[in-house]
């Protein structure tokens, strides 16, 4: 055979803790394990670790190719855990553990997955899931200590301490288009699909985010990973840094602003990552108590629309600068982010993309937009780390010129900035005209009297559909339904203002800690004269 | 066949070109023509450009795979040339015009290249090599406008300017492990060897060159490419700036100081690259003058050691932060660099290695160093962009592991840091012991009352080999042998003091740049008693 010119380079997760393992032996995790203690460990000894994990999964028979669930806390176990899966070639399959039982368990039963990671703070959680899933034949604990007998678990339960004196298990692994990791999507909008990551297409993310555009952590960062491992692949921070040679903070079990900053203050974090609500609680208590986090530079914030004065409140109260991005588990997840170096940064934008994705807008026939700047369109995206198929279904998730349907609606400015504008199926058609929730919701949630709003459709027999707006009104404050409703006067048309305001103690949030929509349409979106009437009336659709 | 879960991404070099022209819309390349006139073009102009390039080569009936060589300068068309010849799917084989006709013409022969381009200033010597290798059946001339009838061809020859009306070829290519480019190795240190780039090993060079810890460029960047494109693959900087949307200034043929002092001022430059030589003339000439260059934030150096008091001088001078770094045209070329943000930074040291290559020091017989860290070893690499085998070449390029021999002797430090401590095959043997060769010319070389100095082998009937020092003094610089070789006590053993000291009045420099040690080796290396003798005494060896 001939030998290729360049050196046979392929494209594996693992390479990424062997690198911080060899080259940076000063840098690993640290993880909170309660009020003010933590645990820590160097990359050398995670690598040394999880390759005993690997060895404990060859042990229980789980070979390459096998899923092998997590249901765990951003801690070193998991850390651990996913590297030892990946590592020997398995897939890690990550689950929410603010999910339902019954979710949990059709997603482990469409998995197959063969053995369950869990934190032991969320055992009896998994035992009741390895009974809905008959494919999972063993279960082991990680993080603190955990009485056995009290777990009523059908398949057998290992320890992760049993695992100490394992010999580091053997990784290989030369397919770089061999699945690694496995997440499904929230369910917010629809049934959970699963999304495969292979090594290269993960491994390609991971350098997207060390671009200096992108995340750009060097080995002198040290990251603080609020988002979940389980949420959206982690956002792949797990991989970038080590492969920067960063150290991880993981923040356990809480991140609350207490938690958050006292782990910020401790452990020097420079760069942090999280949904905006995790911010608002670190700000409200550093507020509270007066102290300062010096050492943080950047918030990255994700996964949810980042509100104009929270991002200014952040900027002037922590002098970090915020990076607002936008990505879905589809992407790996990254899909667009704002440069920490662009002089105006806009809460409203989602950044832009980095070389090797690439995006388009279409109409609502599916046709590109003749002008893809300042118009509004459905948001399409290719590239290197986006969903082709989803697990298990034979059919592509792409169109036929490769192209994956976002469900956003976006408009993207002269300078490529990306601004995501609503959601398309929570368009409402009222009148045969659309109206946008999303933009009613930027401009009522702007109002300081307010938490939290979400404009639905509810059926009308006149309209079809026309919007109502829910709203979790701010501690104390009072405000009358004209005076919310007041604020959308010459904002947007006005057949557009609610017909109708309804006041909730607390919004429901989906297990990503989304807004649940569909719990709200459940609850509210029936027609007002006709309660229960689901059919829409033959003017519309 | 069943659909792959992630979507397909061929790593494509023309993706980097595609990406800026769609999204960095107003970033593109800027040539100096001459004292103070720049051509400019945005890269969505270049693509296109590019493609009508391609659109030529396909008309002289270039096919994928096929060789198209290129002697040029740094300047928008050459840069066009590389787009258009990769993009298509043929191979950019670079030429050095320093090079003699002889040894451009052997490499021509051996890579069969079918077409040159030749920039305008060079075309004579273009027509020459086009004589010397009969494989070239047509010259295209870039660059200034030439009168063809002065030209003495043997081929036809076509100008850049005829390709204004073509239309833009068409660009495929999904295998990512077919060639792009081809470079020579300098040939300091033995017969040239072709070395195959790939578009996969040099897309993920690139992404290499846009880590944060590497050379990080962003959309705010405008980098001066000093180091020429026929140098070791230009450092990869002509893919690395449109892939991160940074603009590339392209200095033409004048890389003195005045004239990079006045791009640098007028264009904004704020990272530039190029051997240490060249900032040594851009320090002289504004200390001169008195002027500031602002801007300028950072100093990729490489190519040769950087001098501590050169170094220092850049950083005091112009506020910039060097990055010294460490390759070889069989790297692609970069191994190692040292990270922007290090607190303390240091001339001898190359930096570090980022996530994708991994270092290994051998013993003198191959065995891998029982400790890697604080001893001196000879260096191998492996990675993702690393020669596996030379072009034409059937035995491949590296050990049974896949370790490439480096040929340098190096030591790297507890935090991972390289020191490149001399070339292997410049050591010198006197009586049976090692001397380095590097150590002296770095003490001596401190010194500012030289310019350059080298130490060679000269042969000796008593120890086999004596150093002896070679010297071109600097300016108005006296100083007696003893002065000079007085430096060294105390800081080698005393043997190592060369037995004599020559002074040349210019050091006889190798066409990239670097002294040719060979033609010193020919000129003083023989021994002082016995000129001519080869061989060496029976006690040796």
């Amino acid at each position: 055979m001939t030998q290729s010119y360049v050196q046979e380079f392929p494209l594996r997760l693992a390479g990424f803790l062997e690198h911080a393992a060899k080259w940076r032996p000063d840098a690993g995790v640290v993880t909170a394990t309660g009020r003010g203690t933590t645990a820590r460990i160097r990359y050398r000894d995670l690598l040394q670790a999880s390759r005993r994990f690997s060895t404990a999964l060859r042990r229980f028979s789980v070979g390459a190719g096998d899923r092998v669930a997590t249901l765990a806390w951003n801690t070193q176990a998991h850390a651990e855990a996913w590297y030892g899966i990946a590592g020997m070639g398995a897939v890690v399959h990550t689950l929410n553990p603010r999910l339902s039982p019954d979710t949990l368990g059709s997603m482990a039963r469409q998995a197959e997955d063969r053995v369950l990671v869990v934190s032991a703070s969320l055992a009896s959680l998994g035992a009741e899931l390895a009974k809905l899933a008959p494919s999972i034949e063993r279960l082991i604990v990680i993080d603190e200590a955990l009485d056995l007998g009290a777990l009523d678990a059908p398949v057998p339960v290992s320890l992760h301490g049993e695992m100490a004196d394992y010999p580091p298990g053997e990784w290989g692994g030369d397919d770089e288009n061999a699945p690694a990791t496995l997440c499904f999507t929230s369910g917010t909008t629809g049934e959970p699909k699963g999304v495969i990551y292979t090594h290269r297409s993960s491994y390609l993310h991971t350098l997207r985010l060390l671009q200096a555009e992108v995340i750009g952590p060097t080995a002198a960062d040290r990251i603080l990973m609020v988002v979940p491992m389980f949420h959206a692949n982690g956002w792949g921070l797990q991989f970038a840094a080590p492969a920067a040679g960063a150290s991880l903070i993981l923040p356990g079990r809480h991140s609350d602003g207490e938690s958050l900053a006292s782990l910020i203050r401790t452990e020097g974090v420079t760069v942090a990552a999280g949904v905006p609500t995790v911010w608002l609680g670190l700000i409200d208590h550093i507020d509270q108590t007066g102290e300062d986090l010096p050492t943080l530079k950047r918030i990255i914030v994700g996964g949810a629309p980042m509100g104009s004065q929270l991002m200014e409140r952040i900027e002037r109260r922590l002098g970090a600068i915020v990076q607002t991005s936008w990505g879905m588990t589809e992407l790996t997840p990254l899909g667009t982010i704002a440069p920490a170096d662009l002089p105006c940064r806009d809460a409203a934008s989602a950044g832009r993309v980095a070389v090797g994705v690439d995006l388009l807008l279409k109409d609502e026939n599916g046709r590109p937009l003749p002008d893809q700047r300042e118009a509004e369109g459905r948001l399409h995206i290719k590239g290197q780390s986006v969903v082709n198929r989803y697990y298990g279904q034979s059919e592509p998730a792409v169109d036929a010129e490769g192209w994956f349907d976002t469900g956003d609606l976006a408009r993207i400015g002269e300078d490529g900035s990306l601004f995501i504008t609503g959601r398309a199926k929570d368009l409402i058609k009222s009148g045969g005209e659309w109206i946008n929730p999303a933009e009613i919701e930027s401009i009522v949630g702007a109002s300081p009297l307010v938490s939290q709003v979400a404009v639905i459709a509810r059926l009308d027999p006149k309209w079809g559909e026309r919007p109502i707006l829910i709203v979790e009104m701010a501690d104390n404050a009072t405000a009358t339904d004209d005076q919310l409703v007041q604020r959308l006067r010459g904002r947007v048309p006005s057949w557009w203002a609610p017909d109708a305001v309804i006041r909730v103690a607390a919004m429901p949030l989906a297990a990503t800690g989304k807004i649940d929509k569909q719990k709200l349409r459940d609850a509210f979106g029936q027609g007002e004269e006709a309660p229960g009437a689901r059919q829409l009336p033959e003017t519309e659709n």
